[in-house]
């Protein structure tokens, strides 16, 4: 564990790609490529079972391995040495048997679709999680109202329950997209040194399907050693995720800002306290996910980038990925989990968001009013009516209702009630509460199934 | 058109995404809304006649538009002004109505919806023509042997054909992606100027959903101005296929290499011709496919980051999108085209190839050697005899299988006839017919059915 | 010109890169290598005064340009044709002698240079035009108080000027960048075919020096045909210079902020209005620039990832700067001439920014209560006590200042003055002024020398 | 460690940033601001000797650590808590001056300019190691004659020394731009919480200039809190570097190739062996170099897309550089250190570099057959013919000499002599040999001083 994990990274996602897991992913594969092979007759059940009881990573020399990967270019070579070692120590019959008629890259391969199949499972869990807790601020503050900012400029009234409902809309999107990559991504890589599965005679199918059973993985149809749309998907969808994570942590840290102080994360002993400024309630969590959402997209790009591999297998292309896409996945996961743990406990300041609704002095009442003389005079003349308006409250720091009821040609189109409504957000919240409703339905409706069906 | 467009662009997609189709995208929009509203008695049906007789790009003045939006920020603004003013020449009762409760963002985002259904739709057609091109390659070379590369090595024999199959079981994936992204894209953009519809009361959804009608889009459940996974999820399915794009055009470049000579972009007429170097036929489609392929990735990133917007409309994000995504699609259509253009006419020299296979003095059969005799004395043995074979060819530059048959212990274990087969390539496939009939199947399965729907 | 390009871009650096000037650059190349071959006698002085006079961008055949680079997969083949094609009608004898011993890299990066180079000059007089306005701005407002956000929250008192001199510093190191950049990037590129000059026999040092001397460019020690470090490192110095303008930005944009109301982009007639929101004064610069800084960073990793070119000259990398580097170029220059613009016009509410201050009723002054107070009874016993008083404060929303006042334990160490003092942000603004001075100075020294050298 | 250090990574400078060197450079940080302090009598002497004796790493508890930065938001609060009380254990009236009027940033920026001084003069000695190797082959190898390659095909000869000095020649570069970078970037950071310094009253700049002395870092004009151009120029000079390390490696990766032969990497116990493929010797350092080559670009787009920082201290952005500097750093150094161990042991096949001169059958020398051709008939009249003859070469499978032997219309220009003389590659190297003197001049010139100065 890195200092900066707990900040950065979720604990229950890093498991999954420590140095012992990505060994772990590795032997798994071994062991049930032995097992799928003795199955069909192909090594010894003896064999198969001599080299399972090996495939636990607390057997390995972690340091030889590292030094043997750096000579040879890869982690599969000295593990599969070390493994047929130890193998050999009891069974020297069966040490033959060990990685039969596979390739490095199907033990590197599978490995990282293990570790990633349980990751992506996580993900949807917290993504979940995370939604519902998105639905709660929709239904709690569906008729709270707060000033819709457009440009970072107050623009209308809005609720914000319906800018959670948007937060949660795109939350939704993302459990879908990661339930489709998840069914492209999650196979089995097995194509012995350059696909043809030469090694094992005519039988690279059987066996191909029998690893598939053994591990719980679709066979695809033929293998993916240099084609890694696959990984490169898993990595997009993660980047999109990671842009809405980041648009909701912009959106807090705007809305959390000393002068607008509509919502704050809650405060903890420790937490985002400054050194030197006694007062400060720092949005921590945003800042975490902001830096993860900035850092993403050069992760993305690199593995994009990355998809260039040469020919049967690459070289570098490949190598790009080990590191790029477990920083990637923890980065997004990291900033995922820390925003679900998060926004249950927002605190909301509804007053305050009434209050700052009357900043501009009724400027933010201006399309109301507008759109109402519109319906009298036309869209071009009211607009410029308006905008007049507009323009003299401003110059004279007075309150735009009171302008509009000393504007004659203006007023004389209202009565007093009519104005008084024009300047009340309430009265100008469009359809909000049925825009709330339809992805409240829509977070109904994907409840139940699971999107990312786990291991 | 710029000079370089028709060496990096697809003309039929750049059409789409010309400052006049951008334009019209918005009068589209403007025209659908206002017939939309008319239907719905909003406004007068006789003003929605006379405001789409007027949705026409020919009618503006660029000039003036260029200028405006350089002004306002964005180009719906001034738009706007000249539609109205076009309608109020003709009908100034009319232009009361135009773009009645709209917000630029809807007109300018929708309009850009329109041009990326179409824009998806070339992709999807051009896609399952590359696909076509790539199954018949696979097909025809399903029993030609070449020599597999890994880490730009030679490794062992393969087929061209299972190498055209990976190439076109990549291409098929892209394919349903483009259709997924396109399901969840490709929908209208409405509400009004913070996503409530406010200007239109509680008649938004109504107006929605008579809209979505008009344009045949989809109505989603919320507004999405501020949330651009949508868009953002488009990029990065183009930067897949682009990496795919890419990893072809390098195993192009690297099988045409000189001393490599297996395949080659047909000649033509000044195509590819050197100004010095009359002997030279570089491989242009090679170059303008990884040109794209490796600009993509950076404005994936782009797009990517660009998410983070503000609030309910952001700022200078959503603009970042504006000339970043027709580059993307650009860049992306035009490899995709030009790939399209070339694979059914790639010169295959076969002979080379087999004579290619011959290159490492019978190297590149050793793990033949090493599976049959492996059957013998165990993998580990057997790596260990045959790799010292292998350094004895190599440093006596003699042929593997003349080590082979002076290598008693090696040799024992063989018949002369064994030996001889053991460094045919075609005895050394694998699986690689029933490989290549799994992804034309997958293929043929998919023709049928277009996954993308055009307009 | 691009509808977008009068938001996006600035006029005077696009007239550097259009597709004449593309073609110019190239026939500038053409006519100086003429020249100096006649100058050593290599070609005839008349063949080059002929040639020399061909060299116009107005006889070329754009089209016709365009549709042979599609073919030959670059300009400079085709341009050569029309060249020699031209100066044929006159002269064929000359026409033998056009182009005669160079490659198509050599015209089309040299071209690109002479580019590149008036586009440094317009950046540097620029930037020196932008760091005029923010000395301005740092001298204007030295005294003038504002809070400092930290985390983006009030964090302490801080002056605008000291603001605007930290946006002035970073300014300054941009143009010391540009001018080493510059002394690296702008040299000749002559290598011929491969980089050995052939073909020009032993004489083709001679032949680059003189072409260098016509056209002003330094002769590298070698030909960079395929190592792109010199134009990578004027993308990467944009770079860095679109960071800080997006810092700078983001601060406006912030700054601008309804609740904040603290700066503002001067208004104008149609700049920053909303099509329906007609109180609003949208930053549009603040989005132009922003969008650019957006943009830019995927843009470098391109030209970054680009430089990865095979052996004496790369495919499809070279082709990738093609486009890339104007765009980049135009985006970093758009957003510097469009804050440049803005800057001198800023309009600073110094009474909003006084009046912010009292935001936090008192909180704003902890640090300096905690200061003082830590004089009297250490670091930590302070901060635990004025954390207690902050908490008070917010807890029974009163000002800080009553708190302290009527805090025993605190109020017992200062007088009653003392306590007003150490709420006056006047008080408390360290040394912001010396560090002013500072930077002032660095602009002083740095302003009479041009850094960048033009043509 | 993590398992694939050893192959991606350099350990010399991995030590300069694990997390002890981390905490240990924030530590250097306070001890030597303690100790200015006291040198101006701001503090005790007693107390900052005290605190000095505590700023030791192994002192620290690092999961506490870890866990504080979780909460806090960055790593300096929990530090300086925990120092606090090391020192308050000894004497708790020295602990009341631990971290006096200094900001988490502070300490967090110097601590990291500390490691990156010494990584930049790591970077500088590996720098001038790898050219000299370099400047080696470029020695050894001015006269052996090898096919050039441009867009991946055989285009002219060109001697392995040219190459050599290509590769020296952007390396050179990349040491100055380093050097460059440092003197801006290696600066102490030094502003307190908002750049006022306030909480030293009027002496902020003293303590600044005794911290600086202390630690041997320059004073900038002003803190540098939330403009990062320093850290992001070492960035984006890194990704140059990284580009031409990539460029190189490619290079070899190309020349590596089964049917190129030319260069290898130098053979050893388990290196670049495959588990399979008995015979292969994989360029694992090309691998390694490439791999990072296409992860930095991505790094350093995150690092610019990270500048945009907000106000005084930014949220996020700040927070991004954290791990994405190390890594960025951790790649491209063990890139440059692996390529700087591989290249004084690459094996050079002159033998088959003078062999593939012959695999075009002589087309290779068109080019010096035109150019002379030319001096008689002119370069469209001479390239017409020779491209002709060419193409029946090729079609014929002839060697070029005797085509061009057997046309009356060029052979008549020629002796039989001087036809021998047009097919030797010795003879068409132009100023091969001049270039690479120049840049060995260049190489020499800069050797006896060194770039970057350490600590």
């Amino acid at each position: 564990m890195s200092l900066l994990d707990p900040l950065f990274r979720w604990e229950a996602l890093e498991e999954l790609f420590t140095d012992r897991a990505r060994v772990q992913g590795m032997l798994d594969f071994e062991g049930a490529f032995a097992r799928a092979e003795a199955k069909l007759g192909i090594i010894p059940k003896d064999a198969a079972a001599k080299i399972t009881a090996k495939c636990r990573s607390e057997l390995c020399d972690f340091p030889s391995l590292a030094q043997g990967a750096a000579r040879a270019g890869n982690l599969a070579i000295p593990l599969v040495k070390q493994l047929t070692d130890q193998v050999a120590k009891d069974d020297p019959d069966a040490a033959r048997y060990v990685h039969w008629g596979a390739t490095s890259q199907d033990a590197i391969d599978t490995g990282f679709i293990l570790q990633l199949r349980a990751a992506l499972h996580k993900f949807d869990e917290e993504l979940s999680r995370l939604a519902g807790s998105l639905a709660n601020l929709a239904k709690t503050h569906r008729a709270t109202p707060i000033a819709a900012r457009t440009w970072m400029q107050q623009a209308l009234p809005t609720t914000f329950g319906l800018i959670a409902a948007g937060w949660l809309d795109a939350t939704l999107r993302h459990r879908a997209r990661l339930a489709e990559a998840q069914e492209r991504a999650i196979v089995l890589q097995f194509g012995g040194a350059v696909g043809t599965i030469a090694a094992l005679g005519n039988r690279g199918l059987e066996v191909a399907n029998a690893l598939g059973e053994e591990l719980n993985l679709r066979v695809p149809e033929i293998s993916w050693h240099s084609h890694r749309d696959r990984v490169a998907e898993v990595a997009s969808v993660l980047g999109l995720l990671a842009g809405t994570l980041g648009k909701i942590a912009r959106d807090i840290s705007l809305h959390a800002q000393t002068e607008v102080a509509e919502i704050f994360e809650a405060a903890g002993e420790g937490r985002g306290g400054s050194s030197t400024l006694p007062h400060k309630r720092n949005p921590v969590t945003a800042a975490v996910v902001l830096a993860a959402a900035t850092q993403v997209p050069g992760l993305v790009a690199t593995v994009l980038t990355a998809m260039i591999q040469e020919q049967e297998r690459g070289l570098g292309g490949w190598h790009a990925e080990w590191e790029t896409m477990p920083q990637l996945i923890g980065l997004a996961g990291g900033a995922l989990h820390r925003l679900a743990e998060t926004v249950p406990h927002l605190e909301i300041d509804t007053a305050k968001m009434r209050q700052n609704l009357d900043v501009t002095r009724g400027l933010i009442f201006a399309e109301a009013v507008q759109m109402a003389l519109a319906a009298r005079v036309g869209r071009m003349e009211a607009h410029q009516q308006v905008e007049a308006a507009c323009r003299r409250a401003q110059n004279e720091q007075r309150h735009l209702r009171e302008v509009i009821e000393n504007d004659a040609e203006i007023s004389k189109h209202f009565s007093s009630q009519d104005i008084q409504r024009l300047f009340d957000p309430a009265q100008y919240l469009g359809v909000a509460d049925k825009l709330i409703d339809r992805v409240l339905k829509a977070h109904a409706s994907r409840k139940p199934k699971s999107a990312v069906k786990g291991d």
